[in-house]
């Protein structure tokens, strides 16, 4: 059986000493850490804070940005992270255009993943493509489904490069329950956050808890279940209104809107 | 060789007799128009407005809205109007989820094509499936693709159902190139809009003008161009700072907008 998972996006204010605390105080066994409060905190220290609290790093964000400057250096050292932290994947959000027509930009990004792709064998350390709202696909990342996602995967084993699934940017999609089978076992990750309107602007801080919006859990989550998949289910909102409120309560709401939605 | 049509929609606020003597002023032959407008203004007047400048009218906006209540009558109303203006297509915005699942709103898109395909048959008005961007899946339209849209029209001769094509709406999707041969005669209408970032709240009325932001026009005009599509092609902006100005300013931008990614 799966079980939940806390990323600490979702608590974006809440130190991560404190996230750690409070999951393990909640019965949480595992978090989705981000490199940045890692990095404020220490690597050595955030990996022993972890492993003193009994937590397993389900995933850490992230890596990708493929057009920028120093992508290679930058998603190796993210991998070391990860591998460090054992987390099993690195969520790879790929980067927009950088100025380049849409066409060469996706190339980019599967020359990356060729790229990376040995290091992240080595390590043990899954690159876990995020197909993101087409909203994004401008800036955040040119992989806009979860076809596309596959159709980069394809060159290489499932254990260098997987699929991170995030309902938020994949409900939508007429074609995604019918791809999550044959996604299989590359889906290394999987997240819930809802869909709520209106979108603020930027639209990046508008997603909601679970069952707060319009997304339809239940067959994606069947769907994903079906594929095997026995990993934590993270759940990871970005909310400005969410990340005002105290972490404990935060924490608390979001395993109450998990629950609300993943029915053991 | 297609020809260029103003979409009254990115003169919000001009008013529909001018929006025509603007037109004719600057030799534009064709205009894009909406119901609302043309209400106001009376359909019979307006059908004589056109005429008389010697327009035509390449579109009316809009029907769909599959889940409203009244959409059979309304979208039948909509067929009506667009006969009497001699738009050979009307746009479908075809609703969001209206409290439904994704599937079963989708379904009931298809259902309400079903109900209207014999009058406009009969009418000799295309109902014309616009796919919309997925930010819009929730509220305005739950056909998200051209696949998506596509896959609605397959029942019904081309005559009777057909695509709006929107650059705005489709341009990030992995697929579009592929599908627009397929496509072929089913597209009715074609729209440019270009993605400019940040996106404003509730992220409507943030277009851009062609060229303004990070579509790649050239590869969906020429595959247009390539199915023998030879209407007029519609700049249709929803940009509230543009709406601001004095409409034959925006008239004359939109024409340079055209020509800086439409080559004759």
């Amino acid at each position: 059986m799966t079980e939940f998972s806390f990323n600490q996006a979702t608590a974006k204010y809440w130190p991560l000493v404190d996230v750690v605390k409070g999951c393990a105080a909640a019965g949480v066994r595992h978090v989705g850490l981000w490199r940045e409060p890692v990095a404020e905190y220490g690597l050595e220290r955030s990996v022993a804070l972890v492993q003193d609290a009994g937590l397993s790093v389900s995933s850490l964000c992230r890596g990708g940005f493929f057009g920028a400057p120093d992508w290679l250096d930058d998603n190796r050292r993210a991998l070391d992270e990860a591998a460090a932290l054992g987390a099993p994947a690195l969520v790879l959000v790929c980067g927009g255009l950088f100025d380049r027509p849409l066409a060469d930009a996706r190339a980019r990004v599967a020359s990356g993943l060729g790229a990376l792709a040995p290091h992240a064998l080595d390590l043990g350390v899954t690159l876990a493509v995020e197909p993101m709202h087409p909203m994004f696909c401008a800036d955040r990342s040119v992989v806009s489904t979860l076809a596309g996602a596959l159709a980069l995967c394809e060159p290489f084993p499932p254990e260098a490069v997987g699929i991170t699934l995030d309902t938020y940017h994949v409900w939508w999609d007429e074609r995604v329950l019918e791809l999550i089978p044959l996604a299989g076992p590359r889906i290394a990750s999987f997240q819930l956050a809802d869909w709520v309107i209106p979108l603020p602007a930027d639209v990046l801080v508008g997603r909601g808890l679970p069952g707060a919006g319009h997304v339809d859990f239940a067959p994606l989550v069947d769907a994903v279940l079906a594929t095997g998949y026995d990993r934590p289910i993270e759940v990871e909102v970005f909310n400005a209104e969410l990340w005002e409120r105290p972490g404990e309560e935060i924490l608390r709401d979001t395993i109450a809107a998990y629950r609300s939605v993943i029915h053991d």
